[in-house]
Order: structure tokens, then C-alpha cells, then sequence
């Protein structure tokens, strides 16, 4: 049993590769709904939040974790590595990876919260695995309340603006290759790829998920495959909002629980 | 001695009238910054986080408390109101007061949170002062992210274009009288200004200042005049950001609380 948290919606991308990946896994996923967003908060409170949404899944006995959340795994992952006894999972080395993978210049740029770019995380990593790339990182603060608050569309002018005013220095340092290092970001990939044609964008929570299964091997099938979904706040909001992340309904029982109890 | 809370920021209004109206007052100001935006949350969960601000206020002795909080004020007042041994004051009936005497055709509209406009409080309000009163309400939910993310020029192009998005309704319905319903929409007066020209703004954090000095009664000159901040998160950034809505640099002390112990 694998679980997944994120600060809310985000971490669902990383779900829905999970579920096209090893359709028979059984997943738990948290979203701190009640929270959210992490990003602009400060490291502390961010590994405050990160350490209860952990516990609450080990509570459930699940066997390893995925952070499928950009701000908890620039900021929190290596305490939630030493605290906790089982394999955690966070998004940045296998994006890392992916985007060293997919660069043909060696320019890679990394887009995520406040937070995230603030940690040097993903150009961290990037440098480790290749020391003469070059790193492009900008914080795009206003994307996650786009996408929460339905701005999607790919001729949306308000998120395109707000991707013009973001994306422009990327643009001009001719990275080939960008990671959209928070798992809200893959709902806008359309509007991004407008302002930024011909660039392999990299899904943070999508590959969280791979590397997941790399790590702990794809259930043999015949197992009976479900999602259990647990939030902080009302399920009703969650679940009217779930779709856009899933790609489909959701399939699964959504219960509130109170996070502060663990 | 007054206490004020708000989710984040947004009460600052208030704080700003306060100290205009009364500057001998002495203030407890706490902003949940840690927890900030609620807006888009569950009455329930609104509910919950309002008793804990109050409560935290509670502690420190105030003679009555400033819900400078659109979406609190909106959805958890009466609560409040019921549980609370002392005076509370919330942004609607005093903001429904402003604007039923400033329309000249009748014609009142009300901005604010997801939260806030389903409650139908102001619109309540307003009714009840004066029945024929037109009253159009639109939420806004993408305007506390472009504040708190700092686009707030006048001629910011993103923020200009979500106002145009959601106020074409109220432009079109001719009403002379625009409630800014949450305590951070002051900020971008300008821009709204800009898609409304023509219409009286209510900002309702400075209205519930001067309704809370009307009830409680003008403090004596001769006082010390003091304002103690509280947050739930990091206080680096609610210092950097606070100038923005107090008008200048923050004159008192700023500590970090742990909300969950109210």
C-alpha cells in the first residue's frame, strides 16, 4: 500500500499516473485542503504541516510515502527521510533525472512556489547528476490559485498573461527543457507550452509516481486496485475539483479527517 | 484594549483606520498567516479557525474584538457573537450602513470570497436597512492571491483583466456603490477604480474601525497608543509585506503563535 500527500489538489497527478502505471496498487492519499497552499509559507511551518501529513499516513500502515508535493519535497523531504521508517519518495531527483535525461543544450529550467525556488533544491540535484548544465529556476506564486480557481483554459489571457510574466526569462535563455516542479502546474501545460513552443515540459508528480514503482515494484495483477482519499476541509470542494486533476471522476471514498490530531 | 484578527494581512486596513481615528488606542492585532486564505474553505472549517483567532485574543484580556475578515464576518459572526463574552464587532453591518447611505440610485454591489458572497450576508444586510435596495454580489476569489503576490500597480495588465473578468457584471448593472467585502480589495482600489470609474468603494475593514470606536467609545488622548502583532507563521514575511496595507513600515512588536493551542 503506497501513500501520497500533498498540500491539496496538486499531488492527484501523481495518483493518476500511479493508477495508468499499476492499475491493481492500493493508494491513500491525503490532501491538506484545509491548509493549502504551502508555498509561500515558511520552512518551518511547511515541515510542521509535512510531519503530520506523514504521520497520518503511517497511521494507515502504509509501506512507503510520495511526496507528490514541489514545496514539501524541496524543503521538508530530507527530515521526513530521517524521521520516518519507511521509503519516502519526493519529486525533485526524479524530475532531476527525467530533465537530464530530455536536454539536448544542457539548459533546463525549473518552475515551482516560492518556496521550492527558494530551497535551490531542483538545481541542486541538477548539477549533481550533471555538473555543466545550466539552471534557469523562476517562482511562479500565482499559478497554483489559477489553476484552483478554474483560470485553465488554454486561451485563458489572464493565466497567459501571467505565464508571459513568469516564463519571458526562460524563453530567453533558450532552455530546451522545463520542470513543472509543482504538481499543480501539468493542469496548465497548454498555456505554458504557448508561451514556451518546442520545450519538453517534465510533470514533477508524474514522475514521483514512476520512480515509485521503480523503487518498490509494480503490484503483480490480480491485486484489487483502490484509492482511499482523505482531506483536511469539506470533501464536497475536493471532489468537485478532483476531475480536472484525475482526468475522470473520482473512483474511490473521500473523508475529512482532523490533521492536528496527529 | 482591542483585539483584531484576520486570516492574513487584509485587517491591516482596519489596523491603518484605527491608528488614524485613534492613535492612543492600544491594539492586539493577530493574523493567521499560517493558515491564510480561508476564503475558499468550508463554513465549518471558517467556523473553527475564527474561534481559535478569537480565542488567542481572548488570552491577552481585549475588551472586545474586530473581526476584520470578510469571510469570518460573513460566515461565523453570529457564532461568535453567541460564544464570546465580550463585544464583536464584523465588517457587514457597519460596511451595509456606508453604502446604503452612500447610494444615490439604489443600486448596491458587494465583492468578496467564494466564502463570503455564498453566505449572502451583506446582501442581507443591506436589505434590511433599506428593502428596495438592488444588491448585485460577485466573488472574486483570484484577487487575495494577486494582492498578496504583490501585483497591486494600477497598471498591472493582470490584475486590471481579472477585474474586468469579474466586474463587467456589476458595470452593466449601473450600481453607484461597490462594497469591497474583503479587507484586502483596498490595495487594488485603483485597478477596480479603473473598470468601475464613477463608483463609491466601501473599504469594509476601515468601516468596522469606526464602528468599533463608535461602540467602545474613543479612548481618552493620553494613552500610549501601542499595537502588539501576532501571526502563525514566520514573521519575516508578515513584516515585509504588512507596509503595503499599513501605509508605512510596521511601528510595534511581531511574534509568532501556535494557533492550534487556542
Amino acid at each position: 500500500m503506497i501513500g501520497i500527500f500533498d498540500s491539496g489538489l496538486g499531488g492527484l497527478t501523481a495518483v493518476k499516473e500511479m493508477i495508468k502505471l499499476s492499475p491493481d496498487e492500493e493508494l491513500i492519499y491525503f490532501g491538506d485542503t484545509g491548509r493549502v497552499p504551502y508555498g509561500n509559507r515558511s520552512s518551518a511551518t511547511i515541515t510542521k504541516y509535512a510531519c503530520q501529513d506523514a504521520a497520518f499516513l503511517l497511521s494507515k500502515k502504509v509501506d512507503a510515502i510520495v511526496v507528490a508535493c514541489g514545496t514539501v519535497s524541496t524543503t521538508s523531504l530530507s527530515h521526513l527521510k530521517k524521521t520516518l521508517p519507511i521509503p519516502v519518495i519526493g519529486v525533485v531527483e526524479p524530475s532531476a533525472e527525467a530533465a537530464v535525461k530530455a536536454t539536448k543544450n544542457g539548459r533546463i529550467a525549473v518552475i515551482g512556489t516560492a518556496a521550492t525556488i527558494r530551497s535551490g533544491a531542483f538545481e541542486r540535484e541538477i548539477k549533481k547528476l550533471s555538473p555543466d548544465s545550466e539552471v534557469i529556476t523562476q517562482a511562479c506564486p500565482l499559478f497554483v490559485p489559477l489553476v484552483e480557481n478554474g483560470f485553465v483554459q488554454e486561451d485563458c489571457e489572464i493565466t497567459r498573461l501571467a505565464a508571459e510574466h513568469y516564463l519571458s526569462k526562460i524563453r530567453e535563455s533558450g532552455a530546451d527543457t522545463l520542470i513543472l516542479g509543482c504538481t499543480h502546474y501539468p493542469i496548465i501545460a497548454g498555456v505554458i507550452s504557448k508561451v514556451l513552443p518546442n520545450v519538453t515540459l517534465i510533470s514533477s508528480g508524474a514522475e514521483a509516481a514512476k520512480k515509485a514503482l521503480e523503487v518498490l515494484g509494480k503490484k503483480e495483477s490480480g491485486g484489487c486496485g483502490s484509492v482511499s482519499y482523505y482531506v483536511s476541509d469539506d470533501p464536497t470542494m475536493f471532489v468537485s475539483n478532483a476531475s480536472l486533476f484525475l482526468g475522470g471522476e473520482i473512483n474511490g471514498t473521500v473523508e475529512k479527517i482532523n490533521i492536528n490530531e496527529y
